[in-house]
C-alpha cells in the first residue's frame, strides 16, 4: 500500500525532520526512535510501512531542503553525517515541493491546491494520500457564520470572503482532493462544522489536533498520578522557553492564547477541577529548537500538608515532533483504507488538544491507541 | 465489619498520622486528601470504612503517641488543631500500644507478640486483624538456610537462632496469630519462602513491599511516557535527600543499599531495559519529614538527537505514606474476609518493589487496582 | 538616639513582619537572622540600635495589627508563638498606626500626613524619623511636567491636580516634615526632580528603590560570576509565580512591567550588555508569601560551547523584606544624623533598581556598604 | 616573552581543548571567551600574549591529538570545522609531546621528565616553561615521613620507594628542570613540605589547586550572597554527574572524597560554619564531558521561616576548564618572571582548594587577581 504523505509547510523544521528521518530510517542510517509505530504493539499492527511513504508539499518558503536539513544539522537537530548521505535524494525530493497556489479566491486556491495534490497523486500511482498540516501556528481565529455550514462556506470562498485561515483553507482543498487530514498544529485545520460536513460527505478521516511533544506530554502522565492517588493539586504553572519559527510566531499574543489554552486544558480533564495557573509561551531566539520548559506544581495530601514539585524538559521539538508525524501519516492512512470517515478520536494519544470525548490522561490513550491498531483489517 | 490494624513500629511518624489521620477524617476535621478508597473508583468498592478500624501495635519506644503527634505537628507534617482537639482521643489509644514483647527464643518474642494481637483482637470482638509493618527500615539480610522451609525455620526459631529480621518475626507471629500482613517498609517482611508456606498454609493473604511515596511514584508513570513513546532513555540519575528517623537509619550503607536497589526498579521493568544511573539516598537532618528528591533523565529521540529532563519532588514522606496505610487495611481486610490468601499482586500499585509477576507502570497497577476492587464481594 | 521609623503601608505583611521582628529580637524571642546590620562589619557601626527604634505608620485598610500577624503566622510567615507573645505590645502599637488622611486637594492631603508624623515624633521626643513605604506596588506612572521642578510641582498639588501617585506623594510630606525617606517598592517615591530638590532644599537623604529580596539577589551575584569568568551569557528569563497582596497587584500589566524592567536591569549592568530574555511575574494565590522564581541562563564558554544553568529560588518574601527594612532604617537614620542628605547611592546594596551611577553586582555594593557604615561619625 | 606550556595529561581532554583553542583563537577563528585574560582588568596586564605559548607535555596513552580532538568535537565539545581546519598543526604538534618516561627508580623517572623538558625549552629557545598537571584525578595519598623534608624525600626516591604520587613526581621534575607548576586537578601535585622547600630553594613560583570549572564556581559567589545577608544555611547538598575520563576515574571512592571534600570547604570559609549535607559524585558514562551539577541549599530568614534554593549546572567541564589553563600559564609565567616564588595565592581566583590563607568568596579572590595582575612590572 504506497501512501502519499503531503505536507502543509514541508520546507519547515518538522517536515524536513520527518522526511530526512524517514529516509535515514529505510536507508538503515538510523533506528526509528520515537516512533511509535515502530515499538510494540503497534509494530504488529497492519499499517504502511514506512518504505510505503512518498512525500511532497507545499510550502510559502522557497529555501531548499538540502539547505532546511543542513541548518537543521548546525543547530543539533539533525546528524550532519545522515545529512550528507541523504543529499541525492533530497534533490530528488525538490521537484514534490510546491509553491504554495493562490487564486484570485480563496475558492480558486483550494481548486488549485487540490490539483497540486491530485497531480502527486497521480504522478506516484498513490492509492491515497495524507494531509498534514505542519505550517508555523496561526493566531486564533474568530467565528464566522460560514464556518458553520458548507453550503454558507463555499458560497463565502466563491465570492472571495477571506473567511478561512490558511490552515482550513488546507484541510477543505484535502478533503476536496479526497484526501485525510492531519492537524498537527494547534491552528484551526479541520475543526469547523462546515468542514467536518464535507469530510462525512466524502467520507474521510482526519485527526488532530496540535502534536504533543513535550510539557503537555509530561503533564498528560503527572496530572493522573495525582488524580489516582487522590491528590489535590492547587496549581500547575508553567513557562516555556523556545525559539526557531514556531517561538518567533507565538509572540503574537493571539497565537501564544490559543497554545496555552490548549496545554492547559488536560488538568481539567484528568483531574476533573482546574488548578490554578497559567502555562506561558516566551520566545527566546538562542534556545532554538531546543525548548525548555519548566513546571511548577504545588499540592495537598493528606490533613492538608502542602508539598510541591517541579520539572524541566529539555526538548528538541522537531525531533519529537518529527517521528509522530510518520506515525499519524502510516496511522490515518491505514484508517481511511479501512473505511473510516470523520474524527479519528483513538489518535488523541498524539495530541494536545484532541477531537471528541476522549481521555486525557496518557495511558488511557494508549490502551485506545493499542486497541484501534490491534483491530485494523490487513490491507 | 470491624476491622483491627495492628501497626509494627506504631510510636513512629507513619504509624503515628496514619491513626490521627482515621481520627481527623472520621470527626470531620479533614478530608481524606491521598487516600485512594475515598476516590472513585475505589469508593464505591465493598470496603470496611474508615469508621470501622480499631488501632492498636507494638512499639520499642515509649514515646506518648501525644508527644509525637505535637512533635510532627512542631514540623510541619500535623495541623496543630487537629492534634489539639484529639489529644484525648490519643492518650486512651495508649493501651492499645504495647512495647516490643521480647522472649528467651526468637520462637518465645513471636509467641508474645502473637499473643498480644490475639488480646486485642478479643479485647475489641475484631473479626480479623491486619498487621502493617511501617517500623524503620532495616540492613538487608544475608540468606539462610532457614529461610527456605517453615520446619527448618521453626526448629531454629526454638533453639534460639537469630535467623529472622524483627520484620520477618512479625510477619511470622502475625501468621500464627492468623491475621493478613502488609510490609510497608524496604525490609524483609514475609518475604522469605518459609512464611509465604505459612500464610498458604494458613490461608492468609498478605502485601508488600516498599511503600510508594515520593521519587518512585513519579518515575512509575514518567518511566511508561517514554516508553510508550519509543524515546530511548540512556541515563537516570536520582537523588533523595532526608532528614528524619528512616533517613537517620539509611546512613546505614547495607539499608541504604536495599532501598536505592528497588527505586531502579521500576525502570527496567517498565523499559524493558535498564538505564544507566543509580539512585542516591542521602541523610540531612535539617530536611526532616520534607524529602527532597531530584532526577536527572537524559534520553535520546528521532535521529539520535540527546534531551534531557529534570525534576524536584518535595514531599512529606509521612503524609504521603499514612493515607496509604489505612487504604492497605480497608482492602487488605476485604481481600481476607473475600477468602484471599497468598501474595496479593493486584495491590502493587501500592508499592515500590511489589511481589509477583506484576505490571511496574502505575496506570497498569491502577487498572489492576481497580478490578481487584470492583470484583470484592460485597461483605 | 531614638529613631522614628515611619511605615507607608503599616498594617501590610512587610511591615507588621518588621515590627513583629523588631520586638522579637528585641524581647530575645529571635535572632536578627537576615539584618545585615546586626553582622560583622556593619554590627560594629554607629548605628541606633534596634531598642532604639520607634514604629508608627499609615495604612488605608484597619486590619488590626494583631489579626494580621495571626494571619501571616497561619501562613508561615511568623511564628505562632511569637505572635502569641507579642499581641499585647501588637495591641498598643495601634495607636501609633493611623488611617491615611485624604484632604480637598493633593496639597492638602500631604499636609495632613506631615502633621500625623509630626505628632508621632512630638509624642515620642524624637529626634528624627525615617518615612518607608512599603505599601503596595503602583502601576508606573507617565510623565507630567509638575514633575521636573519644585514649584510648578507644588501649584499642581494646590490646584487639586492628581499628578502624584500615593507613593511619591508620600516622599513629599516626608520631606514636608523634614524626614528622610525609603522606596522599598518599585512605585515612584522620591524619584522625581521636583522632589529631588526638595530633599536637596531641606537637606533630607533618601534611599531606594525596590528592595532586593529574591531573584533580582542571586542575579546580582550570578551576572557578576559570568562577567567575571568571561563567559558570554546568551539568554537569561525568568519566572516569578508569587500569591499575596503584591501577587495580586502585580496582576495590573502596568504594575507588572514596571517591576520585570527593573529586574533585568541588573544584567545589563554587570554583563556590560542585554542578554535575551525576559522576566516574567505571575500571580498564583496559592502559592502566597512563599514566591518561587525559576531562571534559565544559557551562556556560551570557550570555543563557542554551549551551557546552561537554571535556578529555583523559593523565599517568603515578607521575611526577607522586614530585616532589611529595619536596616534602612538604622542606616538612614545614621546618615541624616550624620549630615548627608540626597540620594544615599551607599545603600545600592539593598535595591533591584539603585539610585544613581553604582555598581549592581552585590559584592560591589557590599563593599561600598561597609565602607559606608565604617565611615559614620559616631553619635 | 616566549614561554613553554608542559601538559602532564598532554593528550588528555583538557589539555586538547586547551592547544586546539589557543592555536584557534591565535588564527582568528573564534574568540577568547572564558579566558578571564583576555577580558578587561586583566587584558591590560603584562602577560605573555597567547602567541607566544608553545605547548608539550607528557601523557601515558598515545591517542594522536588529531584524533583525540575529533573524538572532542563528536561530543560537542570541539566545533567540528575548527578542528579540521587546525589538523597540520595538530600533527607538527605531536612531536611534542612524548610518552610519560619511566626509570629504574622514582629518582630515575624525575631525571628523565626533567631531561623532557630541559630539551623542549632548548628546542624552542624558551626562556621559561610552566607545567601544568592536567592529568586524571589520583586517589588521595596517605601521609609519609619522606612528604616532610626534601632530604628524605630525595633519598626515599632514589632507593626506589614509591612514596610519591605521579602528580608530586611531576611537581618535584618540574621543580629540578627549574619550572613554575600549577596543579589544575585536586590530586597532590607539589603540595608536600617537601616539595614547597624545593620550590623555595630554586625560587620557583607555583598554583593550585583544582580548578573551578562548575559547582564549586557557583557556591563561591551563591555562599557569600547568604552571608552577606546574614542569612543561615542550615544545609547544602550537591550531587554531580559526570561521564568522561574524569568521571570513570572518580568511581574510585578514594577519589571521590578528595574532590568531595574540597567542593565543601568553600562553605566554611565564606559562611564562617559548616552547614548540613555533603557533595556527592557520581560516574554516568552517557553525560560524557557535559557534567550536571545539583545542588539544594535549606536556609533560614528572619524568625526562623525555612526557604530554599535549587540550582542546576550543566557545563561542559573542558570548554570550563581550557582557557582557565591558558590564563594560568601566562599568569604564573608573569610571575616568574617578576621573581616571585612559593606559592601564588593571588591566584586562588581559579581553584577549588586554594593554597593558603586566602579569601573563597569569588568577588574577593577576584579583587586580590586583579591587583596581582596590575601589579605585574612590564616584561
Amino acid at each position: 500500500m504506497v501512501v502519499g504523505v503531503w505536507l502543509v509547510g514541508a520546507r519547515g523544521s518538522v517536515a524536513v525532520t520527518s522526511v530526512v528521518g524517514a529516509l535515514a530510517v529505510r536507508a538503515g542510517l538510523a533506528e526509528p526512535v520515537g516512533m511509535v509505530t515502530e515499538a510494540l504493539p503497534l509494530r504488529d499492527a497492519a499499517l504502511p510501512s514506512l518504505s510505503d511513504l512518498v512525500f511532497g508539499g507545499h510550502d510559502i518558503t522557497a529555501v531548499p531542503l538540502g539547505k532546511k536539513a543542513e541548518s537543521l544539522a548546525a543547530a543539533g537537530v539533525l546528524p550532519a553525517g545522515i545529512v550528507a548521505s541523504l543529499s541525492a535524494e533530497l534533490v530528488a525530493l525538490e521537484r514534490e515541493v510546491q509553491p504554495l497556489p493562490v487564486g484570485e479566491t480563496p475558492w480558486e486556491t483550494a481548486g488549485l491546491i487540490a490539483a497540486d495534490i491530485a497531480r502527486f497523486r497521480e504522478r506516484h500511482g498513490l492509492e491515497r494520500v495524507v494531509v498534514i498540516n505542519v505550517s508555523s501556528t496561526e493566531p486564533a481565529v474568530s467565528d464566522h457564520p460560514a464556518h458553520a455550514e458548507l453550503a454558507v462556506l463555499e458560497r463565502a470562498l466563491q465570492s472571495g470572503e477571506q473567511v478561512l485561515p490558511g490552515s482550513a483553507l488546507a484541510a477543505y482543498a484535502a478533503f476536496r482532493a479526497g484526501c485525510a487530514f492531519v492537524d498537527f498544529t494547534p491552528s484551526t485545520g479541520a475543526r469547523l462544522p462546515a468542514l467536518e460536513e464535507l469530510a462525512a460527505r466524502e467520507g474521510l478521516p482526519y485527526a488532530g489536533r496540535d502534536g504533543k511533544t513535550g510539557e503537555t506530554l509530561v503533564k498528560s502522565v503527572l496530572a493522573p498520578m495525582f488524580a489516582m492517588r487522590n491528590l489535590r493539586v492547587r496549581s500547575w504553572s508553567g513557562t516555556n522557553l523556545l525559539g526557531g519559527g514556531d517561538g518567533a510566531n507565538l509572540v503574537d499574543p493571539a497565537a501564544n492564547a490559543a497554545k496555552a489554552g490548549s496545554k492547559q486544558r488536560v488538568l481539567k480533564e484528568t483531574l476533573g477541577y482546574q488548578p490554578q495557573g497559567h502555562s506561558l509561551i516566551e520566545y527566546v531566539d538562542d534556545i532554538g529548537d531546543f525548548k525548555t520548559a519548566w513546571d511548577l506544581i504545588t499540592f495537598t495530601g493528606f490533613l492538608g500538608v502542602g508539598m510541591r514539585m517541579e520539572f524541566s524538559w529539555h526538548g528538541c521539538d522537531s525531533a519529537l515532533a518529527a517521528p509522530l508525524v510518520l506515525d499519524l501519516a502510516r496511522l490515518v492512512a491505514a484508517a481511511h483504507a479501512a473505511g473510516r470517515s470523520g474524527p479519528l478520536t483513538e489518535l488523541a494519544f498524539f495530541f494536545k488538544d484532541p477531537i471528541g470525548e476522549v481521555p486525557h490522561g496518557l495511558a488511557d490513550q494508549w490502551a485506545l491507541l493499542s486497541r484501534f491498531a490491534r483491530e485494523l483489517p490487513d490491507a
